[in-house]
């Protein structure tokens, strides 16, 4: 196993969620997980908690591919439509940059139909300086 | 019990976390989560997804206090310090904003010793559009 | 002109900041600018305003682009690289998501040497409401 | 004069715009701008771009005031008001934390009748490192 999915097995919160890892790769991931029933929030829709919790998880596989523990330092998310209880989501996380310390990925939320659920964007900040770092 | 406060004893997924609602009022709530085991990420702290759905529970009765349905259109989080397993964490929601139908929530989340963990920006969206609603 | 063109024509900020237009499609459009002393903050590099508006006025091009009178609601940005005296700055707009009165466009910021210098998103909200608009 | 203060007298960016500094404290600074016709967008309204300017100014002032030299990393705006012609507004930043190199701080931009125009939240860098720092 790589780094990051030694990183993902040890996701106690992940693995809560149900969350699965479909693939990782430099400055990448997929993730993937089911609505349940305990998920969803006073409205009968998925609460935008677990839907934050899916992306996050992206990020953070897709931000340690490098090797050097990496944490999230800030993060946005626009919700663009609701998720619906037995919606299989897929998390989509895309590396923008990679400087020093700092990293920006980008995380796309989507439905089984194709439907955008979430547009996430993460800032990352690597705590183990790597070699090569200068910020 | 107040519209916010049905709305949150509805909301399963605040429940499977384990979240409190200590206070709420015209714009404003105040929630309360102990981190767990199964709310750890692979590095042993506290997962961002949990943090993140704590402020955003108390974002959600903050904007739902007022009455008509409203939901989460966009929220951005600061991470400022790790959360560490069995730490009691506090979420204040204050309102900043409300016209029409946009609102803006600033929740603050820190922990038992005062230490800030995040602080959270929420933009909401009130879906059913109340009578004196002009946007 | 197409009314995003009209638009931009009658805009003095994008104008005062010799901002120029060029490229507009459904939802995307490209601008560029070239920093001038008059753009730099204490530090003697790009003052972050100026690098913001050109990015903004992608934006406002791009989510005006389909007719109906459109402002931003909100925006982030991630400054990447900073920009120095001379350099000439593009701006490239794309849509991520429409429905309704609300529009998700993200715009990348980068020199000539192609580094980036900020990734920027932007929320936008329709103020005339379009025939098929539902929310 | 200070660090802070200094660095607001050598911005030409800010200068272009117009931007007084009024106060400069520990963590915090306010600063005004009036809204002049080459400020406003293609809907007669004050351009976004210029708004985040002055709050990014008060935010450049308020994350210097501490000595070392500090560049924004990011920052986000939600648009509350528009701002019209001749409207005098304010930016305050406010310090919301601060350790080793990374800094929070919310600036507040409103008009002189007292409503608000914009909230802004910036996260500032510490490109000099203080001698305290340990991030």
């Amino acid at each position: 196993m790589s780094p990051a999915e030694e990183m993902f097995a040890a996701d106690a919160s992940a693995a809560m969620l149900g969350i699965e890892l479909l693939e990782v790769g430099a400055g990448r991931a997929i993730v993937a997980m089911t609505v349940r029933d305990d998920m969803l929030n006073g409205h009968g829709t998925c609460h935008g908690g677990p839907i934050f919790s899916l992306a996050d998880t992206a990020f953070a596989v897709a931000c340690n591919s490098h090797g050097p523990i990496t944490v999230a330092a800030a993060a946005s998310v626009d919700f663009l439509n609701p998720a619906a209880f037995d919606d299989r989501l897929t998390a989509t996380a895309t590396e923008k940059f990679r400087r020093g310390r700092t990293g920006l990925y980008d995380v796309i939320v989507s439905n089984d139909a194709g439907e955008p659920i979430a547009h996430f964007r993460g800032r990352s900040h690597t705590v183990a300086r790597s070699t090569d770092a200068s910020t």
